[in-house]
């Protein structure tokens, strides 16, 4: 499909400099790796930042050309991941083929490995992230802390697992969900009855777990190269609001020793047992035990870059998104020293309403009360609750008033680009 | 001249997905600026890394495809800055423009100016980083140190000058110079003379000056908005070879305190007074006076992101392509607390001869002994002493055993990039 593709579209009856610039735009430099990344968000956006200062140019298969990773690649093949011709476009060439989602068919992928194309995380890997029924059956085999969960593909299911555990359900679609879509809390027998008989109806693959008494969710993030060189960042704390994360601070203020190194040993486990490549984010509940002590269980794995690690764009000596990029060529790993004691990440998603003053008049006024927090913003139209962004801000005190401080800031500020209104009446 | 914008570029008689692609690609976000960068290097390639981040994708005027900012920007305008059409295309609709160079043609700013863009430096103020010697004559007027000078207007003027210093001449082009272009150091009174006719015969402008007794040279930069707010960075040291910086150290060690407030409040007047928009570097010579205290005179200027600002990428809350895009936007700038104490940055210039490590190779021998090493790649074909990349490398000890020990790893792994031989006989 190469007479498809933009470095092919010279129009012979056409010498105009569009044309031109058409037909030898875009280029990649030599010797260095041209990864292809299918999706064409945020992720993918934040990638390309990296490939940059590694010599490099993503390839992106993105759904339109106003895309926010598509506004900031040369090369970019316009099409659907769905479509397999499209795909295969898209990978043309490249040294390695990742993602900035789990979406990708599953028998693309394979066909994709058959091909001889290096596809990191191997579909082999991600299937764990795609279905989270079989991540938590594999899980359990290698002896990781999961809730109690089971397989719901009846009503009669659901039911045994509701007396199972005492009400306690939580609802999952295996398949698809992200940012709270796909999880379900049914209020009693009868409610969970008929979201069950209605999901399946729509032929929707269910799952249950045990609803965790949460004290808090972290985060146990590292990267794992297809040699086998895996590096983990520090535990942090992940804050949700709708199932959605909106803060994260690194390293998890108070988290005890033991618990840290358990969960960071965790995810290194998960990434080498599964055989993860790239970014691994091990989502995890913090709960207390019988006894009053504090334990983790695994909720969530994604294998890509994730939200819970955009503050080492700031806050580390290699960001999650180099580190990605690092591991899917399988090229050694850089150091995830943190360089400030504290780093907070708060995200900013679309106010209910769009906001009356711009965006770029909400930027200013950030940067001139908080000169040093550091915006990063995805391109993307407001829509609400949309992703937008995030602001990072690096702490140099980590006491608790210290830690708190940093997270008043940082919410201060994403708060103000949200909608253009500080949270605590501040006023210049 | 629309229709001839890559954006424009629909061919009526084909509808292929990559005729789609060439009309709709690229887009850029509501609500952010689009900048215009006229230049190409690796200065335009780092600056759309951070754009990237604040929702930007900058507008490049490039001399061709390849070239190592248009391997990573969409939005690419094929043309010369010589040539004012290519000019005018590439800035049109733009917020502000901005530079990667100082050669735009003084006429084409002057009429961009004229047309209402916000060209940030303002003209008037990159005369002074054009023209060596208005500038010299500027800084004298504002009680800023320069060595002795003199315009060179014949070989008469060279040879007073030549007396008038005891024959310390340093003869530079007032025009065009830079990494070491454009300077002479004739070693008599016959070879200057010598010198001078040829290069006036050229029509080569000239003028001359006391070359200095070098203790080391040192660099001060700031970045300041169209508002006029102005924010230093630390004071650092440039190790130049053969008129090229390749080595910074930054805070410059042993830098007397008043002598770095000094050097600091100097480049923070020169950015005032001048008009400077967006980063400016003062290069500075260190040397003794009669009693044998530091003194310092200034060099050169560069009003634009510098090579001796390459640091703050990974040293810096923000580094000097994020200060230079807000500058030039005019909006508030960021803090420039450094992040260790102590960041270095070496360049690599390519080799005598090509290396026989393949390049990627290169890298991975770098980052598996040094995973602190921070790679940045220009995505540039070799050519001996081109400079096709640089290695930063924070130091968290500020002794001047750890910092001998930062800049000794720090040129292992640039030399390393450069030829694929470690300096010290390491073998893994």
């Amino acid at each position: 499909m190469a007479s498809d593709t933009p470095e092919n579209s010279t129009n012979s009856t056409s010498n105009s400099a569009a044309a031109l610039t058409a037909a030898q735009h875009p280029a990649h430099a030599d010797g260095v790796p041209v990864v292809a990344v299918i999706g064409d968000g945020q992720l993918a956006r934040m990638m390309q930042t990296e490939a940059i200062e590694l010599g490099q140019s993503i390839r992106l298969l993105a759904g339109s050309p106003d895309a926010s990773a598509a506004q900031v690649c040369a090369d970019v093949i316009i099409g659907d991941y769905h479509v397999w011709e499209d795909v295969e476009r898209a990978v043309a060439g490249a040294q390695a083929v990742t993602f900035d989602h789990e979406h990708v068919p599953t028998e693309f992928l394979n066909k994709l490995t058959e091909m001889g194309y290096s596809v990191q995380p191997q579909p082999s890997a991600l299937l764990y992230a795609q279905d989270k029924l079989l991540m938590r059956q594999r899980l359990e085999e290698l002896g990781a802390p999961v809730p109690a969960y089971a397989a719901i593909e009846s009503a009669e299911d659901a039911e045994a697992f509701f007396d199972r555990v005492d009400g306690a359900v939580c609802l999952k679609a295996r398949r698809g969900g992200y940012d709270g879509h796909g999880v379900w809390f049914p209020k009693d027998r009868e409610d969970l009855r008929a979201l069950v008989d209605e999901l399946l109806g729509k032929d929707v693959p269910l799952m249950a777990e045990r609803k965790v008494a949460l004290v808090r969710e972290l985060s146990a993030m590292c990267a794992r190269t297809p040699s086998g060189e895996v590096k983990a960042w520090p535990v942090l704390e992940s804050v949700q609001r709708d199932g959605i994360c909106v803060e994260a601070i690194c390293p998890a203020p108070g988290l005890a020793d033991d618990l840290a190194r358990a969960a960071e040993k965790l995810s290194v486990t998960i990434a080498s047992e599964l055989g993860v490549t790239g970014a691994l984010a091990v989502e995890l509940f913090e709960t207390v035990d019988a006894d009053g002590n504090p334990e983790i269980f695994v909720n969530e794995l994604a294998m890509r870059p994730h939200n819970t690690g955009h503050w080492s764009q700031d806050g580390c000596e290699t960001s999650q998104f180099e580190q990605h990029l690092r591991a899917v060529a399988d090229m050694p790993l850089g150091s995830t020293r943190p360089t400030a004691p504290v780093t907070v990440m708060v995200n900013t998603l679309g106010g209910d309403e769009a906001s009356d003053v711009p965006i770029s008049q909400r930027f200013a006024e950030v940067w001139r009360r908080f000169p040093s927090a550091k915006i990063h913003w995805y391109g993307k139209d407001w829509r609400p609750g949309r992703k937008l962004g995030h602001v990072n801000l690096c702490g140099y005190d980590a006491s608790p008033e210290g830690i708190a401080e940093t997270r008043r800031v940082a919410n201060l500020a994403a708060g103000y680009i949200v909608d253009g209104v500080w949270a605590d009446g501040y006023t210049a």
